[in-house]
């Protein structure tokens, strides 16, 4: 494969910016990688680990020769950061992102780019764990999952292209979808099921024999709570940025939960069964071994 | 160890009745193990694994002899199996279940047995996976975890001493609970968490572009509705005889639910990072490897 970057500036290296470093590096696809970030502690591990060459806490300074840029802050700080970075930018130099909700954050940095809002493509690399920063990122994260491009009439082809190479030079499935309709969909499939998350483990911790309740918490409320352990900070942005969609999302949700509750209150079997049945048959056409989504496991 | 029994009886050679067999037979601590059960399909697979020696279809002939009966069947046919078995019995036989549900179980089996409810010990193997019947039974599923014993007043000695021998026998971790305190502890951390399971599925598959919205699930989803992959029969049981707990808790969980939904529609971050850091800290703990749950991976 050709190189996708001389010079790649990546503008957050956490769990997803480190762990593309290391999968382009891995298979030599990019000459020097600078990281910008703010935690210095989190740089140093970057550093330390051979994630990034150099860094930089300078804007105009980390954008110096760049030809691909990868933002990959959280969802609300994204189009900031892109404004920092645009004006010190060689005109041949790409921009993507990371974030997990696209509308929005497309719509603010395009905003932001004004004339030169053909050099943006908006992507989300559909991958993570619960943990964070640099010291979570592996070389393997990325891999055969599926990152959604979502380019608007406004992104130019070369843009789209570079950034496909970006992506599928990590390893990743890449494929294209419209921003309006990315985020009803990630609402519902990633943006929801945290929001349940947090609210299951709310929900024991709040019932006073909280602690005692913890201790017999088996594989159903590990597994169904897990992403609860994610970053707060990240989560509300993406919440927040996402909020139109998740509030429907979580609408409905309660409507089900509802639902549920008022069959169980009626002893309604009938009902309780047959909604059950609907869900199960659902659910286990996801593990399928034919489905996309099954095909590999988290590490 | 010492023989738990010489002749077991198990009514229901599930998931958990084939696995307590294989088990118990494993470290050879059992004589002749009886299968009772419904499903030709199902005793033909539990003779053919070598989990039971011989299948009775009839209650009497199945009694005969036993000295150990473990009823191992979905929560809302507990009482009757004892009710069809208990005449049937000889007089050292002690009896034994394994439904998720306690109080109101135990209540139906004490009812039927009458002047012997001395002879039975309510017990909750905390252990299982999505998949059900003889099947899915392996010899390891209970070992090293935890088994809650409910015994009664009327509970005599010797049967909670020979309760708790057969399942510690399964190598599982026992301990006891009055049925009272155990039922609201399981709504909240073991039913809600599958309520929530298949809502979630609920929400993704109503909304139209379900199939299309399924391809995207990534791991916080499979992981969050593995459970919904479950037999809803099963299940539909086990929320019906644990409702008032269930719907109690729902509505707990609803509340939280709403009250993020009304902190992202509101865009009160503040509000929405102090829930989320709540629910992260909570959760961690239960990851930590001092914490028993954590202490052993499911397979």
């Amino acid at each position: 494969m050709k190189r996708v970057a001389d010079r790649l500036l990546i503008a957050g290296v956490g769990l997803i910016g480190g762990s593309l470093a290391l999968a382009l590096r891995q298979r030599g696809l990019v000459g020097e990688i600078v990281g910008l970030g703010r935690s210095r502690r989190n740089m140093r591990v970057a550093l330390e680990r051979g994630i990034i060459d150099r860094v930089e806490r300078d804007p105009a300074r980390a954008a110096e020769g760049v030809d691909l840029v990868v933002v990959a802050v959280p969802v609300g700080a994204i189009a900031a950061v892109v404004a920092g970075l645009a004006p010190h930018l060689p005109e041949r130099a790409v921009i993507t992102d990371a974030g997990s909700v696209k509308g929005p954050v497309v719509g603010a940095v395009e905003r932001t780019l004004g004339a030169s809002a053909s050099r943006f493509c908006g992507a989300h690399p559909i991958a993570g764990t619960e943990n964070s920063g640099a010291a979570a990122a592996t070389a393997t994260l990325l891999e055969a999952e599926r990152c959604v491009l979502t380019p608007t009439p406004r992104t130019s082809r070369t843009t789209v292209r570079r950034t496909r190479a970006l992506w599928a030079g990590a390893g990743m499935r890449v494929e294209t979808l419209p921003a309006a309709e990315h985020d009803p969909i990630f609402a519902l499939v990633s943006h929801l099921p945290h929001i349940a998350a947090f609210a299951l483990v709310q929900t024991v911790a709040d019932a006073g024999s909280a602690s005692r309740a913890l201790t017999y918490a088996a594989g159903g409320f590990r597994d169904g709570t897990r992403v609860a352990g994610s970053s707060p900070e990240m989560w509300a942005d993406i919440f927040l940025a996402n909020r139109r969609a998740v509030t429907k999302a979580i609408d409905q949700f309660v409507g089900s939960c509802t639902r549920l509750r008022n069959a169980i209150a009626a002893e309604d079997r009938e009902a309780l069964e047959a909604a059950l049945a609907d869900a199960q048959r659902v659910r286990r056409r996801l593990s399928s071994p034919g489905h996309a989504s099954a095909r590999r496991r988290r590490p």
